[in-house]
């Protein structure tokens, strides 16, 4: 597997270097808001442990941040009202990941509305700021 | 949200009402072939505490289900040649969620070769067995 790429901006988001709409944080996970969101207050929840993906994660950083993405799904789904969550994650180029650090996607639901495909469009920045702001209240 | 059914086809499979081509199983998780696959090697992770999915799922029981994701991921992997790994996980109908017992899809993927779509119809029973023993080799 490929090493670690430090250089990644997701990396670069953990030290400041980038910024992001953030929903919450703790010792082991940051979660913020997706640039490219596949849906409205669509959440990545990232480890502060550097590690490319699922397969060379430590378990304990896996598991930190499953136990974010669950609180940030609920919390997701009080703040919009979902009716359910598609939870994705990918792992090295055929498996669908572009950001070499491990992340996990958060994408609230809505019943008849499909996920918005990829376009590498940039989302409205005041309006993730907006949905970052009605997460956070309710976590 | 809607309260634990117990009937539901995975905790048949758990108290072995139902068979399953099983890869791993420790004292918190089962894995075993996803019998509708959209891709070689699909595997779905489950917990043994009853739980509907993300939502309601103990925390616990959500990071020992991820931590066997690993495993059956980095197995797969190993077993099929892969070049990426899919993690798929869906809460409540509107997030893409069939059966109401938290699982999380573990699909092995390939350069140029896309996920199969859901049409409902069965793997064939022979092949699944032998790609559960792939997995199980390598575990």
């Amino acid at each position: 597997m490929t090493a670690y790429d430090p250089q990644n901006v997701f990396a670069k988001i953990l030290c400041g270097e980038l910024p992001a709409h953030e929903v919450y944080e703790d010792d082991a996970t940051l979660a913020f808001m997706d640039i490219m969101p596949r849906g409205d207050g669509h959440v990545l929840v990232i480890p502060r442990t550097p590690c490319r993906n699922l397969l060379d994660a430590p378990p304990e950083a896996l598991a930190a941040v499953m136990i974010t993405a669950q609180k940030v799904a609920r919390a997701a789904m009080a703040a919009f009202g979902a009716d359910g969550v598609t939870v994705q994650q990918f792992n090295e180029s055929a498996g669908g990941q572009v950001v070499f650090h491990l992340h996990v996607h958060v994408i609230p639901r809505f019943e008849g509305v499909s996920l918005r495909p990829h376009t590498g469009d940039m989302a409205d920045q005041a309006l993730l700021a907006e949905q970052a702001a009605r997460i956070r209240a309710r976590l």
